[in-house]
């Protein structure tokens, strides 16, 4: 009810500020933001930034030990840049821990086989699991097995996910991750395994979330590396059965609080409105979450940190969040819009980095009011040096934004090259190598001059509570 | 004094039979080339040789079980290739155990490292070693590092190897994993690490043999990967004491009898006269060994097969030697210069495959008879349409050669581009799926015409006994 009262004041406001709202952003503003493109260009530390999360504190799995240094870092790093404001909002979940993961092929040709466990994933019960392997080409083969045919066996999802520049071979891969395991138990499988959601050949597998349907018992869920998934293919095509032993501790345990790592460059005239930015603190545990996501912390936080060092605050305030727990199921993410959701016109736009460190390609918002097209032609200008194109009606809120974009919320999409970026997303190659210092400050570049424009206009951009 | 003997006489043999040789192969014997030229480019099955090696037998290091096994699938897959004769020849040697390997870095930031004990090496003791690191730029810099400054440290070698085609970068890189760990003893350290001997940026660390000097303490010895190396170089950058702490099983064992294993196409003519092609069976035990060397397996065994499936054999004998134990230091070619050393001359000359599965871009021999020079032009001319260059006074014998090399052996040298070669070497990442079946192809052709040119030859190459 108080939900729904502060909703409709909320739309109400809208046009109100739309009506005097200036139509386009001024030659000075315009002037401001190629300095910060400039500026970026020329060096703008994000490296600098994923080197020191990397380093200092290296895998921060959400619940570890290493979630509580990693926001201790973070509100020191961003108190070091500048910021108006830093503060913590508390994030809970239930504690994944891995324990270990082994396999091995027992017969008819021994040897071991790389997997990890997917997060959320039980373990094997404290013994391995001796089984027979099932293999399926793809998780719509294995849910429509014949009833009971994987009584007492390993169900083995095989597909390959594709390659392409805007990732979007995973959307129709990683279902098998998902949900594989319970569809594998509906049909009696005591353990489910499947070809790594990932488009390298290394021999490194790709961890990430799984879930549990309710009343379906939980089985084992992991995944192999590209290369083993052909060994298991390969022994399969010989048409003998293939046994695998599976030994997997892992599991849930208690709750921990985490933080959303939230820093703000408070706007000069309307210090309430919000042009949000955000990145998830988190990583997995297997590499140091260097594009996955200390790139997007660091794009965020060094592209405000930029408008920060100017001689004028911008009109509207810029918040940037390093989201807690986003790999677990966007756990910061869901608790910023549980404390936040009542102020979805107070965010005017958002955006977030957590695709990597590739270059931006493209830029596209949320369907704009007519009022604000203006601005959103001058920010694709402004953006246009850096190689980005203009493609209004793509992308989408990322991943994090995704619980404030359901409530309304308007988002823009940076969207970087991730080309290689499920080479290396969720395994123990995600580390500092894979970033191109230049491809980095070209990020910031645009999130600089992306988030300056929003600032220092007085459009609105779309946000209105759905009803 | 036997040896010299039999040696006298070889050499004395030489002469007389390069008095009756042909100058020059017929314009048939070309015909029958440019054949198992284009057969082998049409498929030569030695995709499915690697496919099935690695497949059924995956990794196999000297003296595991699976080393049996590997020896029983080539005596089988000789067998059923129309070879003339498939054997056997004992090689013995202390069996080296490799039990497990963790590390992780405990202060000033804690994060877990990636790495692999060296072969050979000894463990920790059963108990993990914590100690402070100390960085050296190069081996030579630890090794001139002051009279005791290592005492209870780990020191740590992290220089980089080099991408070359022709694999050059690893020699110069290579003695920091073999002596390293005695360097670093002497100057009172308890353990050693080094970055990988690697190209690649992969988390995945590259083992490979390393030697202790005598009546230096034995102390273990790690290959971080090179991500992981450049996390560890990057927190020493700080200028803080780093510890790491680390725990290593791995020992040397029992005494083992593995097998060289020996098939043939016996000559028509002269088939005491061998063209001796070498790979090596065993591989480390981390990747299945694809490209070090069932590659090199498959391809000799296919090219020779190819030959064995003419109508008519060659005049000469042509061996194919799958040797054991390679990695541990050539203990199969030495057990075969052992066994055949007295017959160096009757090896007419001899080409090893061991660099993975790269094209062929280059031709060599050791320094020939002038008899010879027309047959090699012959050969080089017939291998140019595959894209190989003759470049004479370049190469060298293969690594299970060069015992019997080193007694006066000649040997041809069939180059391989090895540019990715080191990404791959002696990691969990040599899997088949790094091999282009049309690059194993050609690498067959080439073996096949060369193997078939020297075999219908009747000139010799130069072996002769050294003094």
């Amino acid at each position: 009810m108080k939900k729904l009262l502060v909703a409709s004041l909320l739309t109400l406001a809208v046009p109100a500020m739309a009506d005097t709202a200036p139509a386009r952003l001024s030659a000075e503003t315009l002037a401001t933001a190629a300095q910060l493109r400039e500026r970026a260009l020329a060096g703008s530390g994000a490296y600098d930034v994923v080197e020191s999360l990397t380093t200092e504190v290296g895998p921060r799995m959400a619940g570890t030990e290493a979630d509580a240094r990693a926001v201790a870092w973070a509100v020191k790093k961003f108190g070091s840049m500048g910021f108006d404001a830093v503060r913590t909002e508390p994030v809970r979940f239930p504690v994944w821990r891995r324990g270990h993961e082994r396999a091995e092929v027992v017969s008819p040709f021994p040897q071991p086989l790389h997997l990890v466990a997917l997060g959320r994933s039980v373990g094997t019960g404290g013994a391995p699991i001796e089984a027979e392997v099932v293999e399926f080409a793809t998780l719509k083969d294995l849910e429509n097995a014949p009833e009971g045919t994987l009584i007492g066996k390993i169900a083995y999802v095989s597909n390959r996910m594709e390659r392409f520049r805007d990732g979007s071979g995973y959307g129709p891969a990683v279902a098998a991750r998902g949900r594989g395991a319970s569809s594998a138990a509906r049909h009696g499988a005591v353990a489910y395994l499947l070809r790594s959601i990932g488009t390298d050949n290394d021999r490194l597998a790709h961890t990430g979330m799984m879930s549990y349907a309710e009343d379906i018992p939980k089985i084992p869920a992991a995944a192999l590396t590209n290369p083993d998934a052909d060994i298991l293919s390969n022994m399969l095509r010989r048409g003998k059965p293939v046994t695998v032993r599976l030994d997997i501790d892992a599991g849930i345990g208690e709750e921990y609080e985490s933080a959303n790592v939230i820093a703000e460059v408070r706007g000069r005239e309307k210090p309430e409105e919000i042009v949000l930015l955000g990145a998830h603190l988190d990583s997995w545990d297997l590499g140091t979450g260097a594009i996955d996501d200390a790139a997007g912390v660091a794009i965020t936080m060094r592209a405000a940190a930029l408008i920060a060092a100017l001689p004028l605050r911008p009109r509207r305030t810029i918040r940037v969040v390093a989201f807690a727990n986003e790999e677990q199921g966007l756990i910061g993410g869901r608790a910023y819009a549980a404390a936040h959701g009542d102020s979805v016109t107070q965010h005017i736009l958002a955006a977030e980095s957590d695709f990597g460190a590739g270059r931006i390609y493209a830029f596209a918002t949320s369907e704009p009011p007519d009022a604000a097209r203006p601005v959103i032609e001058q920010i694709a200008q402004a953006l246009a040096p850096l190689g980005i194109e203009y493609t209004p009606g793509k992308g989408g809120a990322g991943p994090d934004l995704i619980p404030m974009a359901q409530r309304g919320m308007a988002w823009a999409w940076l969207a970087q090259d991730g080309t290689d970026y499920f080479d290396y997303h969720h395994t123990h190659n995600d580390t500092l190598d894979k970033i191109e210092p230049a491809a980095l400050d070209q990020n910031v570049a645009a999130y600089a001059v992306f988030a300056w424009m929003v600032a220092e206009s007085d459009v609105d951009f779309g946000s209105a509570v759905k009803q």
